[in-house]
């Protein structure tokens, strides 16, 4: 008998791992919360409206002006937020009006009431709340990978069954195979995170149809959508679709994660009955007051400043996006909003060690580890300023040197473990990039113990990676791979002593007299062979 | 096939009545905020800590030092928070060493970690929360009513099978009765809400291990506890205690309502879960400020401030039960902490009307319909300052005038209609307190539209009926019950016109003459008569 009284999955239930752990990460290594430079938790880098005083919204104005009102309970209708919600969402429904739906009227004269808006305690209690009243225990859900955790997280708490597709999938779905699947909710979010790619409003109208159809509500996350493209928005559909729901945050948008505000839109009955469902009371007075005050700045999506953030935005996502494009092994995704998906399948490092050597240099990137399909082979960066986006550009070669020193110490002790244990294998035989130097070369300091030795006269030089740093690269450097150094460094290296000193010895009296020529025996007669080999059958 | 994505239950799902409804009732009634005195929703009448500069706290200072926090994610560990709400536990702990507990040992050494802290966007979430990890569709919970109707909604919400039993029965469950009703959850309000019931720590220790035997979870719903007595807390359970759950909240005991914030505490075990299925970032950095601010008032349950709070709550609370017993029909329960529940079943008025009546006045008062149980009988009144509390007790016998007068104009209604249709019946036969004036009395008038005319020669009088007001009281007036009376009265009303200018003309032509003695017809005999049968056998 469980000693325990929570359901069994809850009991080993673990939450969604998401970016901004600044707190965390300062503790860990040790650095202030000022130091850390952000770009794992996707803001928009326009900075609040309350930092523009030329909108006149002031934040602590509002703190003022809400205090009285926390002496009693909140309105639990939420009028004032609900009403400036809708009238925020019309804003954006009005540049909608020409494109034909798929009933091929067209949606200009649509206007959502506060009857449609749900008000949300941060957009994930939006998540949550449609979760708890749509499923029962084993529902089925799809969830088109990869994507926002969250979904997962809340459908897991509903012990609801997850029937994952790849997001490429999206495009074709039919009504025929939503209906064999029989899910209760398709989860799309546009533009999608982490990707960044932003379905097209037409097409999403189509899915919404084949949605209705098969009785699927097409959830759809439009947390990022103001700070992407508004036009390609499908909130006007909730006027009489009840199996689309929409979501929406205003942590992204307004930069305000410390606020907590979200909220969603639904077909009035929908929205009537998830809001006697949700939980009472669940913004204070600031909260609404705040909320208003940001949905009602003149122009909707179409603000001065939300336009101003999408120029920023897309402009230095672009910014990154070229300069990530010159960095060997980097693959940027699309530029649609404010982050960027990186692939760095083809370096050798994993996402997880990269995070990490990113933040003790106190610059925070996403992981996307925790997002199915991606495992260790992305990373997600935000979109922020300039002067940061160059910060970030500039750590990247800062990283990957202390990286590869890191990595080659590794390899040396690796090496020298095996080799104490008389199992050197050399890798001639099993390594894809043999030889990488040279024919008959020893591979057992295959990541140099002195990398990266900035001296050139061992025919290593620096070579522009990107437009933000420099490599320091090997591939003309031949000296730790001529077999008899090897056999003399580890002789050396195999004897009791602190490696670094040893090496420190080596370098000096082993690797030095190479580099100046002023070794006489056949160690520098191998390097001549090697070097007049090598000019005869340049690559 | 539904057109409803929503559970069958959620579609018509209602949430729970609250009090508090400020907003609300100054549309309805054209009032002003400031002009609502709210004794519905309860509240510590001492005012927040923030409202006595001795004890340090600004909360516009805690605004000011939170607003930099909104531009990043909250710490969703929220540590500080936590780590101040055990300690502040702790200094209850403490108080209670000396209980021993049914194991026999003392717990003056537990002490809670912020390992045992679930933070809670309002105590309502928390709640929630718990619910949803421990609820499957079909548990069975037991509530005992009435009590705190957040319980039955956020059970129904998990479409569980909600066990009522009295009040009453929680002190005789034993553990096979647990064990055959099998419920999951047992809900303990302490003190109960609505009836402020204060139940003892050792009774509560006894049925901790009664639920610990039967796997049932004793949810102890502790809101009010530190404005009450922190003494009868039995929170030092969850230390080694799975099945048992603590609430609490900060809305009532600081007067924050518009803060949102409460906590659980549980073993460990259990709320490690429950932190990891809690939603993400639930707290806002202002609402963990002001949490841990609160928390770490030196002193914790005895600070100084919650000291004095208690005082005043307990001072007031006698002094409105001792006032409300002196009304007519009222009968207050226990005065243990911020509200007392007031039975009204002995008046005519039922418990909505009466709380319409208030809220026309500007005074809130809580209808107890929506609490299991109380049907329309019972009221409950918030424990609020000596001026406002004696505002209170003098608006009861306005709206008890008022509601007479309405109350006469509606039979008066009432009797014209019967009497036009043919059908007046007199109620001679039919009613329980014949002959409330004198034998042979026309009940056609049961309840006078002259109410209350003050003037004393009719035979009416001021009584005292509490120290606050006074009632006019028709006892000892005959005149519209004498038969040839309301036969001359009926005759005026059935005739065309404004009632009210009939009634004046008729208060002159018929009751006048009669007060005064100048009628010199067979009225005046029966007067008489009436008058002299009454001094033969007075009562």
């Amino acid at each position: 008998m469980s000693q325990n009284p929570l359901k069994k999955h809850i009991q080993s239930f673990q939450g969604c791992l998401h970016g901004g752990l600044i707190k965390e990460n300062a503790e860990k290594y040790g650095l202030s919360e000022d130091e850390i430079l952000d770009f794992s938790a996707n803001l928009n880098p326009f900075k609040t409206p309350f930092d523009h005083p030329e909108y006149g919204l002031n934040f602590l104005k509002l703190a003022a002006e809400s205090y009285p009102e926390t002496y009693n309970y909140p309105d639990n209708r939420y009028l004032k937020f609900r009403e400036a919600a809708a009238t925020f969402l019309n804003s954006g429904i009005a540049a909608n009006g020409d494109i034909n739906n798929a009933n091929g009227g067209t949606k200009a004269n649509v206007r959502l009431t506060k009857e449609n808006i749900i008000p949300g305690n941060g957009s994930t209690e939006i998540i949550r709340l449609f979760c708890q009243c749509v499923l029962n225990e084993g529902d089925k859900v799809i969830i088109p990978y990869p994507t926002f955790g969250e979904y997962e997280i809340q459908c897991r708490l509903q012990n609801a069954e997850i029937v994952y597709i790849p997001q490429e999938k999206v495009e074709t779905l039919t009504v025929d195979e939503l209906k064999e699947i029989g899910a209760k909710i398709l989860f799309i979010c546009n533009p999608n995170n982490p990707t960044a790619v932003l379905r097209k409003r037409e097409d999403l109208i189509k899915l919404a149809e084949i949605c209705e159809k098969s009785k699927t509500v097409l959830f759809m996350d439009e947390a990022f959508i103001e700070i992407s493209d508004p036009d390609q928005s499908v909130c006007d559909l909730v006027a009489d679709h009840k199996f689309v729901f929409i979501m929406r945050s205003l942590t992204k948008c307004f930069e305000i994660p410390g606020i907590r505000l979200g909220f969603g839109a639904a077909h009035p009955e929908i929205a009537a009955a998830l809001n006697n469902a949700r939980l009472s009371w669940n913004l204070s007075p600031l909260q609404e007051n705040v909320g208003a005050a940001l949905m009602s700045m003149g122009g909707g999506v179409n603000s001065d400043y939300l336009i101003k953030s999408r120029e920023l935005i897309l402009k230095e996502a672009n910014f990154l996006k070229d300069e990530l494009s010159k960095v060997w092994g980097f693959k940027p995704g699309v530029a649609t909003t404010n982050f960027l998906l990186v692939d760095i399948s083809e370096r050798t490092v994993k996402s997880t060690e990269l995070v990490e050597r990113f933040a003790k240099n106190g610059i925070l990137i996403r992981n996307c580890i925790s997002f199915k399909g991606l495992g260790e082979d992305f990373i997600r960066i935000a979109v922020r300023t300039r002067p940061e986006n160059e910060k970030f550009i500039k750590t990247i070669p800062i990283v990957f040197d202390e990286w590869a020193k890191d990595f080659a110490d590794s390899e040396l002790k690796s090496a020298l473990t095996t080799h104490k244990k008389g199992l050197q294998q050399n890798k001639r035989e099993t390594c894809e990039y043999y030889p990488c130097h040279f024919e008959g070369q020893d591979c057992t300091f295959c990541y140099c113990p002195f990398y990266p030795c900035k001296d050139e006269r061992g025919g290593g030089k620096y070579i522009q990676s990107s437009k933000g740093g420099q490599v320091w690269s090997c591939v003309d450097c031949y000296v730790p791979h001529i077999p008899p150094v090897v056999e003399k460094m580890l002789e050396g290296l195999m004897e009791d002593g602190d490696t670094e000193e040893i090496l420190k010895k080596e370098w000096d009296e082993i690797i030095l007299p190479i580099m100046e020529e002023r070794d006489s025996d056949h160690v520098l007669a191998v390097c001549r062979r090697i070097k007049e080999e090598k000019d005869k059958n340049p690559k």
